[in-house]
């Protein structure tokens, strides 16, 4: 049957199915679910709407890319090597999850080229991308030029049920709504299942409805394993939406394509075993060996090399015109992206001797922060709503808001591990930003208080009345 | 001007804001704002819904209140004092803040008899709120009779702008939600005010909205300073609705009455300062010295001793005949509530002997739960989504849903702080109930993992291979 019976799209989907069912098949534990049937936003994605340049994973304009539910890793791995990118060949694919192995059981962003944030605690890539996004708006607001958009990509992200259930993404996502994150583009992985089964058991809120509460443009679409235009047209919606960040619900079944196991929590975490590996081949038509992708969707996908090599040239002469036009921008966007600092900005960190009255260490953090701000504009931060409590304010900066995406005060709002999460992506958009937060300092405060009243009672003083 | 111009209603309001000012401006720290704004609520709550008995503070099926934003603790203080509790004295509230006072700055529920569950980490109170609700609801499902409603208590929690921001609070209200937990009522203090400011800032999403995509009932009180008919009305109607928890939406003013402090985050944190304090007394026509509770105000709030008496007694008869109608289950209900455990429970525990085979820690924790669920029909509980990963199922006692809330495997989903907080809600419910609750195992996995490659690796296996 299948070269005869399927489509280049539909070799092409299934190429990144069985990659998927043969490593976990191989390694005998993983994911297979997710990757079966999330493989086809994937494809629209990664082959008509992401830029990227597989042979330069680090060019600076690319579209990011945050696969949040990281457990359906071998979906990025596929992805990647299917486009060609050299940190992913498929011997490493034969090696998923094996010790050492560039394809770990969750993507790692320091192991493997292409991935962008380490993902698996779920609802932190999401709030990781939300980050990527601000770091792109910060960026985008301070460099680009009427005449010249420097910096000019999307951060996108796969979530899934588990990413949604966790609070953090909720903290992460309302700020993103409140920002007004246009080029955060999230596609939901809506498919009902999750390690205990069904969500029906524990989550059946309205996801769509919520991502509307926080401001976010939403939309769906019913027919994910199938529709691929509904795919692309969502997708091309949400990119035309430029001032909210977009869902795309997208109802698909995990394990698309496994007779038995599909639609059930049987393909979350393990392997198919060879029986059902055998069914799925037969039924989705599949008679290639393990790890034998057909030629035709090689090629289809390996256009990306092609591809963003062209969109990698294009950018880098709008950066050459950039630097002849406005050289003094271009040297800052250089050192930014080049991770250097500016020579000698440490002499600008405040001193102290021994004799010096004492500060509170939130006094010492605010001098410094104030004191390097001015050399170092790459310093980007803010605090979870205690900023006039733990001296994190950068003094004339302004607040990043909508609209003023230039300015470097972060409000995080009451969202501890959301901020820590956005911060996260802000250092991994590797464009030389450095993030800084702040939380309570209650337990300090106790801890002093306790302290001072256990010397003053050993002092005699009743604590019971005011002193 | 005071007595002649004012209400008994504005009296009864003003009381409890002047013990919130008094008290922090005599400790010259705490949060004035909250009382101030939130009092109307309070009042109405407390007043006319609220069923307690201040004499006896343990009292089974007393409505249950719990203030999640906890730093606002005065406002809880007043309305015990106020109400007639024996815990908070004037003495107590004169003492705010003070060492091993029994009004510290948050309220601990282990210091303070009135206080449900220690609150001030934003978010934990709506969370233990739900745990409150959940024990209720299983226990109305286990013992309630056709001819006879032992258990029936609703849970009050007043939530302020940081709670909801938290993402604990959305996993937990996301479950609320999906389990249909109709005797759960949020009152929402939305005073647009944060410790940086307007919360504008930060946190612009569409409340509401986000409670009704959870599937909450969700109401809005435009007025909430001054319509104190519109907040009883929309307490009613939350009552009334009965298949799912309620939001009621109050918008209010921080720090109400206050002259130049009113509406900023000045009142948030910090005493009003003496000018401002005598400024807010001229404001609201309040010619009281400090802590002066007017007598109309406390003998009106007072008719709680006496109606709390006659609400708890009969309630002792309707025990009384359940007692003669269901004598085992009145025997098992009271045994629950004693917080004893039945005679020789401990024999149903498995023992082991040094020559046993070696099981995993969660095999072994899953042979004892299953051992004991028979003889403890009180454990009650389950995990975020990793059932029979961490082995946590009591086999054969259902999941706790609605329209099965008698059932006792809990369903978390992937939500593992909403869980923690609602299992303390569970055990605060002082019901005897016993929750249990659990999360991942990737990390001892990992460990497992790591340590037997190690081991392979030393012995000359080549781990780059599959084996």
């Amino acid at each position: 049957m299948a070269l005869a019976t399927q489509s280049l799209e539909q070799l092409c989907i299934n190429s990144i199915r069985f990659l998927a069912i043969d490593a976990v098949e191989k390694a005998k534990s993983g994911h297979p679910g997710l990757p079966m049937g999330a493989a086809p936003m994937a494809y629209v994605l990664w082959t008509q709407f992401m830029r990227f340049n597989p042979k330069n994973p680090a060019w600076f304009n690319r579209d990011r890319f945050v696969l949040s539910a990281g457990h359906g890793s071998m979906l990025q791995y596929a992805l990647l090597y299917l486009s060609g990118y050299d940190s992913v060949t498929l011997d490493d694919i034969k090696l998923f999850r094996q010790w050492e192995s560039n394809t770990p059981g969750h993507p790692e962003n320091f192991m493997t080229a292409g991935v962008e944030v380490t993902t698996g605690p779920l609802g932190q890539g999401i709030c990781n991308g939300v980050g990527l996004a601000m770091a792109e708006a910060h960026l985008a607001a301070k460099f680009n030029k009427p005449d010249c958009s420097l910096v000019d990509h999307y951060t996108y992200v796969i979530l899934g049920d588990g990413c949604n259930m966790e609070g953090i993404s909720g903290e992460a996502c309302s700020l993103a709504g409140h920002l007004g994150l246009g080029k955060l583009i999230a596609l939901y992985d809506d498919n009902h299942i999750s390690i205990d089964g069904d969500t029906a058991v524990s989550f059946t809120e309205d996801v769509g409805k919520r991502f509307e509460a926080y401001g976010w443009h939403v939309q769906a679409v019913p027919d994910g394993d199938t529709n691929l235009t509904a795919i692309a047209d969502a997708i091309a919606a949400a990119k035309s939406v430029t001032d909210r960040p977009s869902l795309i619900k997208v109802r698909t079944t995990i394990g698309y394509g496994s007779p038995n196991k599909a639609n059930t929590a049987g393909v979350h975490g393990a392997a198919l075993g060879a029986d059902e590996v055998k069914l799925t081949r037969e039924n989705l038509g599949w008679s290639y060996d393990p790890f034998v992708v057909p030629e035709e969707a090689l090629n289809h996908f390996r256009q990306a090399v092609t591809q963003g090599a062209a969109t990698e040239a294009a950018w880098n002469q709008v950066l050459a015109a950039y630097r002849t036009q406005y050289p003094e921008e271009a040297a800052a966007f250089e050192r930014y992206v080049s991770g250097k600092r500016p020579e000698g900005w440490e002499k600008s960190l405040p001193t102290y001797l021994p004799e010096d009255k004492a500060l509170a260490t939130r006094q010492t953090s605010e001098k410094t922060l104030n004191a390097i701000a001015g050399v170092l504009p790459e310093l980007i931060g803010g605090s979870a709503d205690l900023t006039h409590s733990n001296l994190t304010l950068l003094k004339g900066y302004g607040d990043f808001q909508k609209g003023s995406y230039q300015n470097r005060n972060l409000r995080f709002g009451v969202r501890e591990h959301g901020m820590g999460a956005i911060c996260n992506g802000i250092a991994l958009h590797n464009s030389g930003l450095i993030p800084y937060c702040a939380t309570f300092l209650v337990f300090a405060d106790y801890m002093r208080a306790a302290i001072r009243l256990s010397a003053l009672s050993q002092a005699g003083v009743d604590l019971r009345h005011d002193p």
